[in-house]
């Protein structure tokens, strides 16, 4: 395989060169579903999945056959700080656990039909303590854009990104930080379960992380370089080669959603081939989202990371195709439209 | 088949003596999830969907294998007044095509992988006029109960119950009006996608039905009869009939919530082995599934009825029972649970 890139000027050139959705199949998917009997309207958004799916996948009647499920994970330096309610041991622990089938992705992978990938990234690694320095150098960024990018399958029909690893809401916190402004805690939640003295840990952490990287300021390939992680970066490489294979995206919760964030301060129209699968419990993933302009199809207070929220969506999609593919229009079924 | 009952005041008397979920199920189910490999509440309402399943079906560790979705069909006086965008004929035209298999709730029940039963209930003998009398006298709402009653399937593990009746939104707001108060306006929406003055037309046939059946007030069994439909009585006696034989259901959108809360309005428990399966965008529903003290778990601005919300809900159960059933416990897996 060659190399897709080896920079992230090579990166950007690929962000300043993106293939658009299909408007053709956009219009024929809509017209095909002004047709079905129903009352305009009435599948509410499952109807929009549908036409979104169909746009970008160049088929007015497409299907889903092969969606790819990718968990990567990585560990992190600033777990130094007392951010999480767990170990960083537990990160290299939980992995063992997807690739021994235990894990909730597991079960959700099997019951959404879906292939799942484990990518674990230098576990015995951790970045760099952002609140000492940047987390990664360029090389370490760069490559592991360039993991994610070549884990995802070219012939698959729909990809979910997710992760794990201890303490990444606070690096996803920091990136947001970086990206929007505003204070640190407006960015910090309580993760896996951080609360009193541990949050305001966490809180000052992503403060000093941001502060002692202000290059990541308003710079998506900086803040995801300074204050993210590999897991985190590998989220976004598999996020753009989706979309230039023409590969529709679930986005999940508030990790994948800063990673995403980062290519779309880059480039505004970077994630247009993505919806959002879900809003989390955790605090800030819903200001996030809107930052983004996506409005999540799920809200059901879920904050495990690990692509879940992302699974549990792939259900909403098959029934927004299953109904956009298979119902009668009002002529083939002899029903008054009015 | 013995009949289960002839009378109201015998249904009253099932309601009186309903039994109640298994405790020890919930225990030891709400037990076995705090052990798995997950923060504590990270699956959010998905852990809350199965201790409730497990609970009513008295397993800790319950399987979903047999959902049965039914679809009941009735037509309705009420739209004499000009209540719907759509004519009464299209009921039965919606019939012949859940028949033919071309209508939303066929993919959804097929993607749900659950059993779809169609049950049109004399589509020839529309309801009286509720503006002009009671819609229905008692031995045809009795009738109505039983249909429902009996086409549950005894050896379903899960059911959900959804309507096509033209007119039926309209027999929905007037029974939540008679049951809850307010004004007409409070509980009446677009239904099918009136607007403008026929939505006046349906609010004023609202406020008149209740002025014409003063019974209804406050009694769930006259807002059934006066005010409600075939369809609607055969979805409360399904309902009905899944709670004595240990079958949890998933309410569907606004009439099915309708039919349920008159069994509520007899007997306050009558509902606790339901769960709203979604909220639709039909103006009103939050706020029926508010006096319920329901909390929907889908919000897709979905307005179709046909059960289509409850199917959609059914993947989320099989998400939940799948990681409830299947996760590896820290101890198995050999996490670090802090």
């Amino acid at each position: 395989m060659t190399e897709p890139f080896q920079t992230l000027n090579e990166v950007a050139g690929i962000l300043r060169d993106l293939p658009g959705p299909h408007e053709d199949a956009r219009a024929n998917a809509a017209s095909r579903n002004a047709s079905l009997t129903k009352p305009p309207g009435a599948l509410g958004r499952l109807e929009e999945l549908a036409i979104w799916y169909c746009a970008w996948r160049g088929d007015p009647r497409a299907t889903l056959r092969t969606p790819q499920i990718i968990v990567f994970a990585g560990n992190h330096g600033v777990t130094a700080q007392g951010v999480s309610a767990f170990p960083a041991d537990v990160t290299g622990q939980m992995v063992a656990n997807f690739e021994a089938g235990g894990a909730a992705i597991n079960q959700l992978a099997q019951v959404a039909d879906a292939t799942l990938d484990i990518c674990p990234i230098f576990l015995d690694q951790p970045t760099v303590d952002f609140t000492q320095g940047p987390a990664m150098s360029e090389a370490e960024v760069v490559a592991a854009l360039r993991t994610g990018w070549q884990t995802v399958d070219p012939s698959a029909d729909l990809l979910v990104v997710g992760e794990m690893g201890i303490g990444n809401t606070t690096c996803a916190a920091a990136m947001a930080l970086a990206l929007y402004g505003g204070t640190a805690a407006d960015w910090t939640g309580a993760g896996t379960g951080v609360t009193g003295v541990a949050l305001q840990a966490k809180t000052d952490a992503v403060a000093r992380g941001v502060a002692t990287n202000p290059q990541a300021v308003g710079d998506g390939f900086e803040a995801l370089r300074c204050l993210g992680g590999r897991e985190i970066a590998a989220m976004a490489g598999a996020i753009l080669r989706a979309r230039v294979a023409g590969i529709p995206v679930l986005l999940d919760g508030y990790i994948c959603t800063a990673a995403a964030a980062c290519l779309h301060a880059v480039s505004n129209d970077a994630l247009d081939h993505c919806v959002a699968a879900h809003v989390s419990d955790e605090a800030a993933h819903g200001a996030l989202l809107e930052r983004l302009g996506k409005a999540p199809f799920l809200a059901l207070q879920m904050r495990l990371g690990e692509a879940s929220g992302g699974a549990v969506c792939i259900a909403l999609l098959r029934a927004a195709l299953a109904c956009h593919s298979g119902m009668a229009s009002f002529e083939e079924a002899g029903v008054s439209s009015h």
